[in-house]
C-alpha cells in the first residue's frame, strides 16, 4: 500500500512553544515513531507543514541588519525545508533503519494569475497592533489583515498546479526509500510566459500540495495527521463527537469547520473525489490506528 | 562521462558582498549558466559550499530573542542545503531544461573519535577583538582563536566517513536527473553506540566530501569549481604561474597553497590517488574549458 501522510505544523511544535532546536527534535523524534509502524511495511511519502518555522526565519531576517533588504517567502520555505526534512530523515533513519530515507527540495508551480495573488489571505508571523502594522506594510510592502484583535500580515496562497519533482520523488519510491517532499507545501515558484522559473512570495497550502501528490503517486490513501483527534460535529460545543467515518459528500453537505481543519476536510474530499480511494483525518500518535479504522475520520468516495 | 562539481562558497557569494537573495540568485544563474554545457551532455553531480550563508544564519539565530539557545550546526547546515540547492536547482532547470534536477538533503557520517573534536580549526562568523571574543565564547560555549588580528569562533572540521544518502544518490543518477547534494560537505551526524544518529556541531570541508562522493559514484572527473583560475607556483608573488597540469605526487611534493586552495589539493590529489582518474581546480566561469584541459589546474594520478 502507497500512504501520504501529511504531519500538520503544530504537530511539530505546539502553539505555545518556543522553536528551539532540541524542543521541535523532541517533537519530530516522536512523529517518527508514529509513523514507524507504517514505513516498515508500506511505501511512505511524508510531507509536512512549516508555519511556526518560516515565521521564526521570516522575523530573523527583517531584524538583520547585515541585508540590503528581506528574504523572499520561496527562500525561506526552502530553508524549513531542508532543516524539518533533516530532522525528519535522521529519526525516521533511526526508527526503521532497514530504508533508506530520501529528503527532496521540491517546488510547487502556482498559476500567477491564480485570483489568490490579487487577495492574499494566508497569515503569517506575529500579530501587531493597527498602527504598527500600517507602518510595516507601507515600509516593506506587506499586506496586513486584521486577525481578531490583532493586525498581522498576510501572502497569497495559491493553488498548487504541478510538482515539478514528481519523477524524482517516483524514482526514490521505486528504489524502495521512503520520501520526504513538498514540506510546507512546496516552494512556489511560477514559470514566466519565457518560461523560466522564478520565486514568489507565496505560502500554498501544505495539505492541498499532499492531495495532489496523492493524485499524482497513485496512492492508495491519504493521511492528514494533525493534533486533534479527528473532524467534529459541532466543535468546541459540548456533545462535539467525532465523526468516525463519512463520505465526501456528507463532510463538504456539513458547513466546514473554522480554522485549519477547513483546508485539511477540503485537501481529503478533493483526493477521494478525484482517485476514489480513501483519506483520512486524524491525531499523529493515532497514525496506525487511523490506517485500520480504529481512530480519526476516515473519508470515503461518494 | 561522470562528473562531480564541487562550487565554492565564494563562487555564489564574493567575500565583500552582503548576504542579500537578489545577489545570490544572480551569482547562482550565473553557476548554472557556467555548469549547463556538462549537464547537458554527461551525468553531472553538483555539490556546493555555504561558508558566507550558515554564518549569516548563525548570527541571526544567535540575536534571536524568541529562543531559548542558539541552533546547533548541523540544523544551520540544513537550512543552507535547502535554500543554496533550491536556487541551484531553478537555475539548472532554466539552463537545461530537458534534464531533471534533484535536490537531495544529505547527511555526512563523521567519527566522534577523530581528533578535529578536540581541536577545533574552521573560522566561522565574523571577527571580534579578543576580550569580545573570550566572553563569547564563555558565554555561550564556543571555541575562540586568533585569526590574523581579530579573534574568530573556531568549530571542528572532522573527516566524511560515509554518505548516508549514496544509494538515493544513484538511484537518481540512474533516473537520468542532475543531483545536487552533500552541500556545504553535508550534514554532520555521528552514530551513537546504539547506532542511533546524532547531529554534531562541526562542518565537514565540503571538497573532502565531494572527493568522497566521487570516489562513491565511480566519478571520471572531479571538478573544483573556484574564483580563482588555478593552483598557482608561489601564488600572489610576481611571476607567479598556474600549473596547467601536474601528477598529484608532484602537487603534494610542493608546500601546499595557504588559505582555502590547500583542502582543494587535497580533495583532487585523494580522488586522484583512490581512483586513478582525473581531478581539476579552476574559475567556475571556465568549466567546460577545464574539462577540455584548456583552464585550470589539471591533476594526474602518479
Amino acid at each position: 500500500m502507497r500512504i501520504v501522510a501529511a504531519l500538520g505544523g503544530n504537530a511539530l511544535l505546539e502553539r505555545a512553544e518556543k522553536p528551539d532546536a532540541d524542543l521541535q527534535e523532541r517533537h519530530v523524534t516522536e512523529a517518527a515513531a508514529a509513523l514507524a509502524p507504517l514505513a516498515r511495511d508500506h511505501s511512505v511519502i511524508i510531507t509536512h507543514g512549516n508555519g511556526p518555522q518560516v515565521g521564526m526565519l521570516a522575523l530573523e531576517r527583517d531584524a538583520d541588519p547585515a541585508l540590503t533588504r528581506p528574504y523572499p517567502f520561496d527562500a525561506l520555505v526552502a530553508e524549513t525545508q531542508g532543516m524539518i526534512g533533516y530532522w525528519l530523515a535522521r529519526a525516521l533513519r533511526d526508527q526503521v533503519p532497514d530504508r533508506d530515507v530520501g529528503c527532496l527540495i521540491c517546488m510547487t508551480r502556482v498559476d500567477p494569475a491564480d485570483p489568490a495573488f490579487a487577495n492574499p489571505t494566508k497569515f503569517v508571523g506575529p500579530g501587531y497592533d493597527e498602527y504598527t502594522a500600517r507602518a510595516l506594510a507601507a515600509g516593506r510592502g506587506w499586506t496586513v489583515r486584521q486577525d481578531g484583535s490583532r493586525w498581522r500580515r498576510v501572502v497569497a496562497s495559491p493553488e498548487p498546479a504541478e510538482l515539478l519533482e514528481l519523477p524524482l520523488i517516483l524514482a526514490l519510491l521505486a528504489a524502495g526509500s521512503l520520501v520526504i517532499c513538498a514540506g510546507g507545501g512546496g516552494i512556489p515558484v511560477v514559470r514566466d510566459a519565457g518560461g523560466g522559473l522564478r520565486g514568489v512570495s507565496a505560502v500554498v497550502d501544505k495539505d492541498l500540495t499532499s492531495a495532489l501528490l496523492a493524485q499524482a503517486t497513485s496512492a492508495d490513501l491519504l493521511l492528514i495527521l494533525t493534533d486533534v483527534p479527528g473532524v467534529f460535529n459541532g466543535f468546541g460545543a459540548p456533545g462535539a463527537q467525532r465523526i468516525e467515518r463519512a463520505t465526501a459528500s456528507q463532510l463538504l453537505g456539513d458547513r466546514l469547520p473554522a480554522g485549519s481543519m477547513g483546508p485539511k476536510v477540503d485537501a481529503a474530499c478533493r483526493f477521494v473525489a478525484a482517485t476514489g480511494k480513501t483519506a483520512a483525518i486524524g491525531r499523529l500518535t493515532d497514525a496506525e490506528a487511523i490506517c485500520r479504522g480504529e481512530a480519526g475520520t476516515t473519508v470515503l468516495p461518494g
